[in-house]
């Protein structure tokens, strides 16, 4: 089904996807936020086939996202813990939460994301860490880093020009 | 492949995986936002097989996140502009370019955001639109919202509880 490696591409986002592109894997993530973290667990909240939730975990645990550890004894047991890798993919999880409810919510909210100390409905936004401001298309604009390859970079070349001339789509 | 249609679950991330769900389709999005808007220009920066590409930009119209546009008349040529809700993803988008350059990018960066008011590089983060406050998972949590099934709430509860017991794997 999956032919291409999108993990050789030099894009981050192709290579990213290569880790988590696909259903599955993002709902387990979801879930594993959400403090789930046994395989009978994530069986009863996804209702997902054992063979295929077993090839999921294992590819998330390949992947660096999630941690197999060991919980009992006599059955051996295990449980699938969140690593460094896969709790920073936790803005992205919240970037398609917002998208979702704003999108496809429109008989109301399911959930929502709310500051604990005082309750307040948060609305999640993208911003420049150092300066504060809000990401805009308008003033940010995505440039060629160091180890851009030529095609890379003559794609945003492009693209540049494109946004000077005000020719974009 | 896919038995299961994501887009009846109430979860928002789920209902957006529906529609974007997979790799080929996050791609062309992340080319739309470079510009790109013609077919030949996906199937050169993407190197995808004329029939999936097809697919995958029906597919998009159909989800509401591109525009089907003549731009031609003899022989009927079209372009694909991104929608209102297209253009909204792009901060998943980022978020997801952010986390590859963090985790997948030994060799230094490829791409990056810039202000392109002063050049500086931007790393972009998840804030609070009101408060201008980081989100982080110690203060910020979903909660259950208007709609939530008696499931789901069930889950966020027992969520909740194990972030008061510090319990969480």
């Amino acid at each position: 089904m999956k032919k291409t490696n999108f993990g050789d591409m030099p894009c981050p986002i192709a290579r990213s996807l290569e880790r988590v592109g696909e259903w599955w894997s993002i709902l387990i993530l979801r879930d594993a936020y959400y403090g789930l973290s046994r395989f009978d667990e994530f069986e009863k909240s996804l209702g997902i086939a054992p063979n295929m939730l077993t090839r999921r975990l294992n590819g998330l645990v390949e992947a660096g996202l999630l941690e197999r550890r060991q919980y009992q004894e006599r059955p051996a047991r295990y449980e699938y813990v969140l690593t460094e890798m896969g709790s920073d993919f936790r803005p992205v999880m919240l970037a398609l939460m917002t998208w979702g409810n704003k999108h496809f919510a429109p008989e109301g909210l399911s959930i929502y994301l709310a500051d604990e100390r005082d309750g307040h409905q948060v609305d999640p936004v993208l911003t420049d860490r150092q300066t504060g401001e809000v990401i805009t298309r308008e003033h940010h604009v995505v440039r060629a880093g160091p180890v851009a390859t030529d095609r890379l970079r003559a794609r945003l070349d492009r693209y540049a020009q494109m946004r000077v001339a005000g020719s974009l789509p």
